[in-house]
């Protein structure tokens, strides 16, 4: 059995696209796997995750959560150029410590969010998979994933949206939509 | 903000139906909810999985796992009948664990299997649902959703695969298919 690290992508407008890489980084945790997550978008993972996480890192693991964007709320004059900036700051991180190779998994939460609006560019992706470790699982959420990513990407899969509780009039649930 | 329990579906051909339930179960249970996992297919779940929720059930927690079905892999003559009666205990135990109002989110992992399979009828299904307290989240997995449950949820969504390693001759790799 070869041990060859994935470019795995969640795309697609539906929901479940952070959820199931959730669910990879807990599988991966119960494997002995060094999972880091980074988060592109501030506040896509809430309280209840991230007691999850801190669970699993206090009892005999290794996973770890940082946060490096900013919330989709933020906008107005100056907003975009601090978007732009955690980006680039948290794309940095991310190829050092996949140059440091201390994870078995990397997690990018709503890479995709930031490489849609021009915060990372097609040169930075490149760099970014090419300082992967052979055996590192790279895992990209978020809509709109794009062709270059599609191209690289191992596993890619769409989710998609087929009926919504807001569609009923149904509001959002804690421990379900946050 | 009403409390509603949500009917979810996870269906379609690709990966990250059951990943992503339990990404929900993760995100309940931080949320102080008690969580019911349901396998009606016996190794859908594995090792790393087994792990985490095990570690999460001795952090300060109320989350458990049930396996009622039987492997994908168990055929032959009897096999169909043995496949029939392990749903049809299933479903019987989710009835009566719904009744006793215990569990704020039950999942019924490979639910849409036993049911397309004809193990499970129309009937059984509007018997479960309506065992339901209103607050009880049900998640059901598996590919070929019926259009009865369909129907009945508030939210579906389809994993639909775009591109799959064996496509590039990968092998399955532990931490992630497995």
């Amino acid at each position: 059995m070869e041990n060859k690290g994935l470019i795995i992508v969640h795309t697609g407008e539906g929901k479940g696209k952070t959820t199931a890489a959730l669910g990879m980084a807990l599988r991966a945790w119960g494997n002995h796997m060094r999972v880091l997550i980074l988060q592109f978008i501030k506040g896509s993972w809430n309280y209840g995750e991230l007691a999850a996480i801190e669970a699993l890192s206090s009892a005999d693991g290794c996973i770890e959560i940082r946060q490096g964007g900013l919330g989709f709320s933020q906008r107005g004059d100056g907003a975009q150029e601090e978007h732009r900036r955690a980006a680039v700051e948290l794309l940095q991180m991310a190829m050092d410590e996949l140059q440091s190779d201390a994870w078995d998994m990397v997690i990018l939460d709503e890479f995709n969010y930031a490489y849609s609006f021009g915060f990372i560019h097609a040169d930075d992706l490149a760099q970014l998979l090419s300082a992967r470790p052979a055996h590192t699982h790279l895992i990209f959420t978020g809509r709109n994933a794009s062709e270059e990513l599609i191209d690289q990407a191992d596993l890619v899969t769409e989710m998609r949206l087929v009926k919504h509780p807001f569609q009923k009039g149904i509001k959002a649930q804690r421990g379900i939509e946050f």
